[in-house]
């Protein structure tokens, strides 16, 4: 049973007896079903009667409806209307562009648009590195799907991505100043995906992927990194595997283990898992094994596409062959982003003493989280109902931050090695239940933006010598 | 000579003599050489000197140099540095994405973000009409251009057009509200571009076509007109269009004449001149004579593209044949959206008593407008140094206002001719100097707003009856 998140709140306007007794009947009742009370106001008070406001979590449609019941079952109480706050919340979209200039007299006008703005313009034409100087694109970010693997929802389609990337260009926002544009485009072709990119980058100082789908999503982004001036993350790879990697550091710290010295399970070689078998590989790991739905990924298996064929190349070290339990005997860390409930408490017995376990399906993870933390010395998931939360929102603001600051033309793995560094350190002391810093922890997009803009200066001067 | 205007300001800091004739002499000096002072301010008074800063609209680069020059002649003057006030206004660009929702804690997030944000995600996949109501869709305008023919600059490139666009973001905020993101595609390839507005179509309720070169644009934009389910405006044709009607409305009332009556001779057949005389035939006009640089467009002129075939034959009713001077003998209006200097006295006084003379190429129209004034009776032109000012910032904020008001899904003839008419109405009483609003009347958007969400929902009635 999923337990009931501030993503189904509601707020439901009921009509109630003029009594002392009001309030503790209704939140009682609610509470019975399992609706988590968030907020009760009282909006009218008459004598015989109230009207109040009771904001409640529910599960999903059918618990809303449950709550609702339970409420009208109470003597003298009635719902008036149910109203989803979610839903509220996005009601006409959650960005908007803003005029960064005022344009109250024929002057403002003169500088701002004709005929100022042709000497702009034209200074951009002779010189066009200046457009980083004199226009959006030097703090813009493209965040760019394909509507083919939205969140947990699948292929939804490029409207239906939309709630989805204003989210993203919000958070960007408030995490780092950087200014994003949702680009949703109607396509799933690779051909076309990629020109479409190319051809709006001249607005835009970094594109940001988001959501679409494995194995096209690779030849996306590698084909992108080699057209454009500007860099190109797709955040379900690489932000998912700084994250993954910054919060590995720190869990390594708390068993006294070293990169150089452990074997990791990683289940799931999609978007995210791919990205987090290449970091590994950075960090000099001792050995990775893959595992997909057949199974481990070996050298010898049969039916591979081009990305599994290159991660054989590139893991299991001994050629293990077999099912995810076979591969998780002795495995000092499990790192799944794949699906749920696919393993317990057999298999988390068979692990290496100090085990770590990233269980990181959302909503529900790889292994129960709870029967996790009896086996492994430290467990992470991605949600926030658990300690460890390991959420992208920790890399992509601070990453693109410093990339824009920088003026960065590429993202490279010691780039996004250094940002996950920034984000280990963020956390002084780490211990079992705390190995990443909160989401709302304001230090973490100016440390990772500080950790990519060193990163990006050292490679800009590393290519000057090369270049000399 | 041009006039020195707002757009080639700069601002000079000046150590100048502590003296109480400084001010003077040095506003003397900048007077002298032609430069235009705006401003004056001492930032630093000492015993003996002064620093100053004194702002000044000049001509151009050489002119900021005579201008420096005169004031260091003057005896203890000398200038520190010079700046360039309009590049100022335009450092790091002039829009910005702004998040509308708050996101200080966990519950935020995952309203706006995940887990909530799959709800609303969901809605728009299982009823895509749902877009507008839960995304910025809703309010939101792409402003595509290829940079082909940006201001009078030419073919100058999609970088290049940034500025333009993003002034143009910030004027349809700043005059109805209206979310605009600039769309500067880095190809000039009909096919291109008309497959990659479509493919970005999802995120916007309306397109607006900017500074595409003719013929190319015509054809983009009657096939986006096809292809998609929301408006395709293309600024350079149907907001001059509509401004030009509007303006025209008044002047016929200020000379007592009706479109039904009147001879107009359109000069320039590319995107503005094509519209307008689409638009003149709507408002059923008498007869329009088409010139273009190879003199009157007639049925039988030779080697003419499909625009022209087209215009010839909705138009030059008695198939006249000749030069500009030739149809401007005995016409009641000229329409200039050409180039500058085309004609002087002589062919003024051949056109009809009461003549309305509307000189719009920029910065220099086809005529001088202070002669044209005294042969004309009405003289418009694109400046806003002369009066009534042609500016399509009159139309294109208000009619996106209203089409995305209107939920409309295209913007017919009938639908623009309402604008022109919400334009012209705004001016109560048309005398020769006052046909048209300020570009700074605030009446004027939410009126041509108002104007086209009637004409829309009558649009919409006829569709539901022809439907039924």
């Amino acid at each position: 049973m999923s337990i009931p998140g501030p993503g189904y709140a509601i707020t439901a306007r009921v009509d109630a007896p003029a009594h002392p007794t009001s309030a503790g009947d209704l939140t009682a009742a609610v509470g019975q079903v399992g609706g988590v009370v968030t907020a009760f106001d009282v909006v009218e008070a008459r004598t015989e009667s109230l009207v109040v406001d009771i904001s409640v979590n529910a599960r999903n449609t059918e618990h809303v409806e449950e709550i609702k019941t339970a409420i009208e079952q109470l003597e003298g109480f009635s719902v008036r209307k149910v109203s989803d706050r979610t839903f509220l919340l996005h009601l006409g979209g959650k960005i908007e562009v803003r005029s960064k200039v005022n344009l109250r007299t024929r002057d403002d006008l003169s500088r701002a648009y004709t005929p100022g703005v042709a000497r702009v313009s034209m200074a951009i034409a002779e010189n066009p590195s200046d457009a980083r100087r004199l226009t959006i694109k030097r703090n813009t970010v493209a965040v760019v799907t394909d509507g083919s693997a939205v969140l947990g929802l699948g292929n939804i389609g490029a409207a239906a991505a939309m709630p989805v990337m204003e989210g993203k260009a919000a958070l960007f926002k408030q995490f780092a100043g950087v200014d994003a544009w949702p680009v949703c485009l109607d396509t799933q072709d690779t051909e076309e995906i990629i020109r479409t990119v190319q051809l709006i980058a001249p607005g835009y100082g970094g594109i940001n992927l988001e959501d679409i789908a494995a194995p096209r999503c690779f030849e996306i982004e590698r084909r992108l990194r080699e057209l454009l001036d500007i860099p190109v993350f797709h955040d379900d790879q690489h932000g998912t595997a700084v994250v993954v990697l910054g919060a590995l550091r720190n869990a390594l710290r708390v068993v006294g283990k070293k990169f150089s010295d452990i074997r990791v399970v990683v289940c799931g070689v999609g978007a995210a898992g791919s990205a987090i078998i290449r970091l590994l590989g950075s960090e000099q790991t001792a050995d990775v094994v893959a595992v997909d739905v057949d199974g481990i990924v070996h050298t010898g298996r049969e039916g591979m596409d081009d990305n599994l064929v290159s991660i054989a190349a590139q893991t299991n070290k001994d050629g293990k062959q077999g099912t995810l339990a076979d591969a998780l005997v002795g495995a000092d860390v499990f790192i799944g982003v794949s699906a749920p409930n696919l393993f317990g408490a057999d298999e988390l017995r068979t692990m290496n003493d100090d085990s770590i376990v990233f269980a990181l399906a959302n909503p529900d993870p790889e292994v129960d989280p709870t029967l996790a933390m009896r086996h492994a010395a430290v467990v992470a998931t991605g949600r926030s109902d658990y300690p460890n939360q390991i959420n992208n929102v920790l890399a992509f603001p601070g990453v693109f931050r410093g990339l824009l600051d920088a003026q960065a033309h590429d993202i490279t793995d010691e780039m996004m090695l250094a940002a996950a560094e920034a984000i280990a350190d963020v956390v002084a002391e780490p211990n079992p239940s705390f190995i990443v810093p909160s989401v709302f922890d304001q230090s973490v997009a100016p440390a990772v933006a500080e950790a990519l803009r060193t990163a990006a200066s050292k490679q800009a001067r590393r290519g000057e010598v090369e270049a000399g």
